[in-house]
């Protein structure tokens, strides 16, 4: 009956009350973000301009960094971040998790276009540790952290062991960019603002449409020779595109509406996780989320579990799951992502599709 | 007085009948494309969805190409193409003219990220002709030729030409590559479709925010297997957004709203550059333009110049130009591209702007 992936989402979007998200991604959010800008707002022209600059500004004061450059995509903010400091240390080389987005989402755009060899470091299932840095054989130009790391759950390094990273590589001449893809989700936290911890590190990437809800767009942030030479690439990637605006003012638009959510989000996300650790054969990575995130492993395939969700959607309103992904056989698991919506969803109703997962995933050995 | 380009292109701004282009690059862009659109309308993601294939699909048949992929800039697009066919001949070469925007525009993103050697045929102030393929010495994987050439005016082969360097191309397994920024400008003059040009060449980019005016993207056609393997290149680059759909929204609306105009845009330059070439000291480069847009060339300098026009701006309410570059110390000249804006102007504004200027210019010799 189901026809997978589709189907789900389908499901759950129109569910009264889908948990995870901002809300449906569609054109209502440019429009949102538009409805008080004037008409006559000057579009930026090839990174000038105050539209573009302004927000910049105010990017690089946010993360208590020098400059900041806004970007089309974090795919290219990052590959010419590693790029500048592979040229100037001479060293083609970094290292970084070995599910980091520029290993298993960027169809090896650093590989193949800037010739820069990765080494992998940890185990694909847990973070990397100062232990791991210290042992690497190879010479590196960069580490990249990324905080928190999403394909393990969005786990985090305590903010100690991040601290002695950060010195270890200040004093090894290795730089250490952040992939902050989720960084304002991982301030409630460390109970550090997003200064604080991009301090530790020498260049910063952020994201304007995960936590921040945005159409699209990052911010790379570091030092002002840094960020000119990133000017450079950036027009080399063709990102230097004439005008930015539409992604700029709808990222300073839900930057300012959702950056003191934060801590709302990682509750919700900490209650969510709660509630499925409570159901039989579920269980959530991290057991207590650090972020607004977690995932959720299921001991049941994707095949059983997803037309059991569609229906507990059909019978409370309750979209608990956007989308499962096969692990093995005879589990699955999923990501969820808390923003504005998980406050809209009234708990007793949220119980109530717990305990009906609950059940019906007790009664599953009878089922398959 | 003059405080250089911002000055008169605030003078221009200001005057009552700016000449060039569709209007102000600003906000209203945006308002106006989104006006009509439904909030319900659901964005792309990451290259999928109607929105972008149902416009893909459409630029496809418009050009008469296979396939065709929207990129967020003609940069990317135009490396990307050139990549491909270099890796399908195994030859690392490509040829293209000596003011191609890849070569003077690009921060030399070809050479920097893609290691593809450029050979430099024709003269920098003519157009490449069969003659300079045919004497070429290195192997090259494609040619890239840019209809119309834009640096100098504007100029175009004629369409036999055109077919004779397509068909030795194609005997002599060289691809051809169209940078077609202002592919749809050209119409008019060759009295042939897009896609009756395209058809000569193996892969085409076409731009929507030059005589389209919209706010920026790009798409590039060609065979299936071209596109394809421009999407794993597009995500490379960093320009695999989540959503492009402000680009492509407004890409289709203006395309809508313009593709039809394109005459006017013609006619409007052959008269506007017919006045120009009746003033004293100056002459536009073609002596008839080719498309929507020439070059005027000055023979005073910029400095002199400049407060000329600014006062005949205040005096007639009548935009001429919106910048001057300099060439050498007696002379300058401008780019000057024909929209929506100069029908707007009343001829008669527009000639006594005119004399006013040819009078101003027979007495520069008294000033200098």
């Amino acid at each position: 009956m189901s026809n997978g992936t589709t189907t789900l989402a389908v499901a759950f979007e129109k569910a009264a009350y889908p948990l995870g998200g901002h809300g449906k991604r569609n054109a209502d959010v440019l429009k949102e973000a538009f409805r008080e800008i004037e008409g006559s707002l000057v579009s930026d022209m090839y990174g000038k301009g105050s539209v573009i600059e302004d927000f910049q500004q105010q990017m690089a004061e946010q993360l208590g960094m020098e400059s900041a450059v806004f970007f089309p995509s974090g795919t290219m903010a990052q590959q010419i971040a590693l790029r500048i400091w592979s040229d100037e240390a001479g060293i083609r080389r970094v290292a970084y998790h070995p599910l980091c987005h520029l290993e298993i989402h960027e169809e090896d755009g650093l590989k193949e276009l800037h010739h820069i060899e990765c080494v992998l470091l940890a185990d694909a299932n847990r973070l990397i540790t100062l232990a791991d840095i210290k042992d690497m054989q190879d010479e590196i130009s960069c580490l990249l952290l990324e905080l928190p790391q999403r394909e393990i759950g969005g786990e985090l390094p305590s903010f100690d062991e991040l601290a002695a990273i950060s010195a270890y590589c200040r004093s090894n001449q290795i730089k250490l960019h952040l992939d902050g893809a989720r960084l304002f989700e991982i301030t409630p936290y460390y109970q550090k603002s997003a200064s604080e911890i991009c301090a530790l590190f020498d260049s910063v990437y952020v994201s304007f449409y995960k936590g921040i809800g945005g159409i699209a767009g990052a911010i790379l942030a570091g030092s002002s020779s840094f960020t000119e030479k990133s000017k450079v690439w950036k027009r080399r990637h063709g990102g230097d595109l004439i005008s930015l605006y539409p992604y700029i003012v709808s990222s300073n638009y839900y930057f300012q509406k959702r950056i003191r959510k934060m801590t709302q989000y990682y509750d919700g996300a900490k209650e969510l996780a709660m509630l499925f650790n409570q159901c039989t054969k579920a269980v959530t990575k991290p057991g207590m989320p650090q972020s607004n995130m977690f995932h959720v492993h299921f001991g049941v395939s994707k095949a059983v579990l997803e037309p059991i969700l569609i229906g507990i959607y059909e019978a409370t309103g309750v979209g608990l799951i956007h989308a499962l992904r096969e692990l093995g056989e005879k589990s699955c698991y999923c990501e969820i992502s808390i923003g504005d919506r998980y406050a809209e969803a009234p708990l007793a109703q949220v119980k109530a599709a717990m305990q009906m997962l609950d059940q019906q995933l007790s009664n599953v050995d009878n089922v398959e």
